[in-house]
C-alpha cells in the first residue's frame, strides 16, 4: 500500500449540486512529486437482480447523460443514513411492482474508480411477490422480463451497456451454474 | 424513445477541470415537468483484456477517490482526436510492458450512466510480445499475472471490484467457454 498511497495536501468543493459534490484536491505522490485530483463524492448506490418465472426483470429508462433509453437492472442511490438493504427493497418494489423476502447480497463494485467514490452493493432477489406499491413518478420507467440467454446475448450485441447490468447479468449466469457458487451465497434458484 | 425523452431546456458548466467538466442542465421531463440533471462530460476510455501464458495481466494501482489500492485491467483516457484502437496500444504497452498485434474489440460499456456520459471501450489482446517501451512515470503501477480462475474468484470474493475488469474476466470466461463467440468476434485464445 505505502509505495503507491497518494497523500491528501488539501481539499476544496468545488461544485455542491442536488446529486453530485465534485472535489479538487492537492495531493503528494509516491514519488515525492505533487498532482492534482479531481473526484466526485458519491452517497452510493444499490443494484438488483430480479429473478421472476426463470427470467429476468429489467427496467428501460432515459439516461440524460449519455442521451440513451438504457436496459439496466434496477438501482438506486442510498438516501442519507439509509442502508443499501433498505434501498434496494424499495427501488426494488418501486421500480418493477415486486416485492420479495429473499434479498442476497452479493459483492459490492466500483463504477468509476478513476473519479468517484461510488459504491455500487449488488443484490439478487427470488421468490418475487406482486407488490401494490406505486412507482416513484420522477421516473419513467417499463419494466422487460428477459430470459437470461437472451439478455447475455444483449451484452455480447451490446445493446446492454450499463456496466452494474452487465455485472449482475454475468453473476447470474455464473449463480445458474455453478452450484457450489450458489451455496456459498445461500441462493436457491428454485 | 420519445415517452422516455428528457429535452434540454439550458445547459451550464459549472466546473472545468483537468479531468472533469461538470454541466448542470435544466431538461424538460416526459410528464411536462422540469427538473435538473448534473453530470459529467468525458473524453472516454478504453479497457484491454491482456492474456499471456494462458494468464490474465491485471496492474495493481492506487485510486485516490475511494483510497484503496484496486487490481485492474489495464485502461486509459482516451485523448484528444485519438481512436481508442490507439489507446489501448499505448496503454499496454505503457502499464504492462506488453505489446500485441492481435487485439480485438469486444463490445463499449457505460460505467456510470446516471452522472456521466463516460464511454469504455474494452479491447482482448492475444500474442504478447514483450516492448521496450517505458513506463509513463506518472503512475506507480505493479503488473500482476492470474490465471483467470483465480481472478474470477477474486471477484466473487470482493477483493476484485472494479466494474469495467469484472466485466473483463467476465467476457475472458465466456470467451474460454464459448467456441462460437471467438468465431464470433474472431478471437483465438492460442
Amino acid at each position: 500500500m505505502k509505495k503507491f498511497l497518494e497523500t491528501p495536501i488539501n481539499s476544496e468543493k468545488v461544485f455542491s449540486g442536488r446529486l453530485l459534490q465534485v472535489f479538487l484536491d492537492k495531493v503528494l505522490l509516491p514519488n515525492g512529486r505533487t498532482s492534482t485530483r479531481e473526484y466526485i463524492k458519491h452517497q452510493g448506490a444499490a443494484v438488483i437482480i430480479p429473478v421472476h418465472d426463470g427470467e429476468i426483470l429489467l427496467v428501460k429508462q432515459y439516461r440524460y447523460p449519455i442521451r440513451q433509453v438504457m436496459l439496466e437492472l434496477p438501482a438506486g442511490k442510498i438516501d442519507p443514513g439509509e442502508d443499501a438493504y433498505t434501498t434496494i427493497q424499495r427501488e426494488l418494489g418501486e421500480e418493477t411492482g415486486y416485492t420479495s423476502e429473499h434479498i442476497v447480497a452479493l459483492q459490492p463494485i466500483h463504477p468509476c474508480v478513476g473519479y468517484s467514490n461510488e459504491i455500487i452493493h449488488l443484490y439478487i432477489a427470488t421468490d418475487l411477490q406482486k407488490s401494490d406499491l406505486l412507482p416513484d413518478d420522477d421516473e419513467t420507467l417499463e419494466v422487460i422480463s428477459l430470459p437470461l440467454n437472451k439478455a447475455l446475448e444483449m451484452v455480447y450485441s451490446g445493446e446492454i451497456s450499463d456496466s452494474k447490468t452487465i455485472i449482475g447479468l454475468f453473476w447470474a449466469d455464473k449463480l445458474r451454474m455453478d452450484d457450489n457458487l450458489r451455496k456459498r451465497f445461500g441462493i436457491s434458484l428454485g
